[in-house]
C-alpha cells in the first residue's frame, strides 16, 4: 500500500534543526502534500534560505508564526485549516526555541513567560486524525512533536548546572515537557500521538560550535524517531538516537 | 547548646496548610525570633484568624506578599532586611498557590504565567547563612523550601490525569521543581539549601473534602522533615513523610 501525503507544520523552519528539517522531509521517500515552514518573519533576511527553498519545492507553504504571539499562531491555523481543509493535519513540529544561558540570579519574571501553540493546531490534527484511516497511533496519522531538551530533564541538573546554567530555558522545557505529558493523556482518545524529542547537542546557532553533532545527523535521526513512533511511545522523552531520557 | 532564635518567613500564611504553619511553629520547641507570615491582603476579612494569632504572638509579623506581584515581593523583602538585620533570613517557605482544575484544552496562555520569589530574598538568606555558625546546610541556617506537589512529577501524570487534569498547575509545579533544583546547585557555595515538599492530599480549601488527610498531620510531618534536612538533601523532592517523590 503506497503511504498517503501527508501534512506536517514545522516551527522555526527559517534555520537550524526546523530548516534542515525541512530539507530532508521533502527529500524523504515518504511523500508530503503541504509542508508548513513556519518562521516569525517570512519576508526578513533571516528566511532567505528558506525562501530558495520554497521556489524549488512547490508543497513548502511559508507561513508567519510567531511562538510568543497568540494572534500570529491563531491566523497560521485559520490559514492551515483552509489549505488542508477535510484531511486535515498530520504531523505539528514544535521546534521553534530560544535559548538565555542566564542563571538564577539573573532571571526575572519575564524570562518565565512562554505561550504554546498546541490548542490552537488540536481542530486540524483531530480531523487528520478522523482522515486517516490507519489503526493506533503515528506521525502520519496525527502527533505533535515537541522539540525539548535534555536540559529540561530533572535528573540532568546536578550533573551539568555549573558548565550550563540556563536556568529560563531548562524551566521552560520542563513546562513543555509536562504540557506535552498532559496532552498525551488528554488526546489518546482522539488518537493524537504527543512525543518529546531531544535533538542532542547540535552545532546550530543555538548549540554552538562545541556541539556535538551537526545538523543532518541530528534530523536524520529524529525523522527517523518519528516515523518509528506508535502509541507504545505516546508522551515519550527520546533523543535523536531513540534513546529515553529520563524526567 | 541551645538553639539560636531563627527568622523564617512564609507566604500565603493566611489560610490552608500556610496558616497551620505558622500555628504550629510557634508551638514547636525550637525558639522563632521573627516569623513573617506573608498574604495579599493583611487587612481583608481572609486573614482574620492571622490578625488573631498575630495579637498574641509578638514575633508574628504580618507582611503583604502577592506572588503574581513583583513589587510587592519587592517591598516584602526590604521590610524583613530591616527586621532582621544582620541576623538574616534562615527560612523562607514558598506556599502560596493556586490551581485551576483545567484541561490542556481549556488552558490560555494567560494560565502559565507565574513569577518566584526567591531571588528577591536571596541577600537576607545570604546574610543567614553567614550569621550562622553551623557547619553544612539546614533549615536554622539558610534554606529555601518550595511547597510543591505530587501533581509536579512527569511520572505521576499517566495514572493521575483521567481523574485529575489541572494542566497549568502541574506545569508550575514542574517549573518550580526545576527552579528548586537550579538553586540547589546554584547556592551550594552560599551553603543555601534548597528543597521540594509534597504536603499529601491535605483537606484544604484547595484539597477539598475528599482530601486524605487533615491540615495538622500535613504540617506536622512537613515540619519534621524540614529539620531533618541536610546537604545530602539538597535539591531533594520529598512528601510529608519524608519519602522522596518521583520527578
Ligand atoms: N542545538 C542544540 O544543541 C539543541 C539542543 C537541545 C535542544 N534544542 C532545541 O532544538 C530546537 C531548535 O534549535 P536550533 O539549535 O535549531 O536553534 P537555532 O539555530 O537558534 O534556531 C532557532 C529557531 O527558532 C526560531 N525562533 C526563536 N524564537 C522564536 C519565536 N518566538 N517564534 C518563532 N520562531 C522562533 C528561530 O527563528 P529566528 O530566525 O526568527 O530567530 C530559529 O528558526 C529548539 O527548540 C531548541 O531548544 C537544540
Ligand atoms: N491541599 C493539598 O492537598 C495540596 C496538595 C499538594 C500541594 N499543595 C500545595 O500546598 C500549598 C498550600 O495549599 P493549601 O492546600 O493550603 O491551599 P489553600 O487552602 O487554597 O490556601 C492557599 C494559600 O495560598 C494563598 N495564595 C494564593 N494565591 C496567592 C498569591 N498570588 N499570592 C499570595 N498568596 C496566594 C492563599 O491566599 P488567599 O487567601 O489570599 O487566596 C492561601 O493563603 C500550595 O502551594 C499547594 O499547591 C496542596
Amino acid at each position: 500500500m503506497a503511504a498517503r501525503p501527508v501534512n506536517v507544520l514545522i516551527t522555526g523552519a527559517n534555520r537550524g534543526l526546523g530548516l534542515e528539517m525541512v530539507k530532508q522531509i521533502l527529500e524523504a521517500q515518504r511523500p508530503v502534500k503541504n509542508l508548513f515552514a513556519c518562521c516569525r518573519d517570512p519576508d526578513g533576511p533571516r528566511a532567505e534560505a528558506l525562501r530558495t527553498l520554497a521556489k524549488k519545492h512547490p508543497n513548502i507553504s511559508i507561513s508567519r508564526l510567531d511562538a510568543t504571539d497568540l494572534c500570529s499562531i491563531k491566523e497560521c491555523s485559520q490559514k492551515v485549516g483552509t489549505l488542508v481543509g477535510t484531511e486535515g493535519l498530520n504531523l505539528l513540529i514544535n521546534n521553534a526555541g530560544f535559548m538565555s544561558k542566564s542563571t538564577l540570579q539573573e532571571t526575572t519574571p519575564e524570562d518565565m513567560q512562554y505561550t504554546f501553540n498546541t490548542n490552537e493546531f488540536l481542530p486540524h490534527l483531530r480531523v487528520g486524525a478522523k482522515a486517516s484511516k490507519m489503526p493506533g497511533m503515528s506521525t502520519r496519522k496525527a502527533a505533535v512533536v515537541n522539540i525539548s531538551s535534555v536540559l529540561g530533564s530533572m535528573q540532568a541538573v546536578k550533573e551539568s548546572y555549573s558548565y550550563f546554567s540556563a536556568v529560563s530555558y531548562r524551566i521552560s522545557k520542563a513546562a513543555l515537557n509536562m504540557l506535552t505529558l498532559c496532552g498525551a493523556e488528554e488526546l489518546k482518545k482522539d488518537e493524537i500521538l504527543f512525543a518529546l524529542l531531544h535533538p542532542g547537542w547540535v552545532r546550530t546557532d543555538m548549540g554552538g560550535e562545541e556541539g556535538e553533532i551537526d545538523t543532518p545527523e541530528s534530523v536524520q535521526g529524529m525523522l527517523h524517531v518519528m516515523a518509528s513512533l506508535t502509541e507504545k511511545q505516546n508522551g515519550a522523552f527520546l533523543d535523536y538516537k531513540g534513546e529515553p531520557i529520563p524526567w
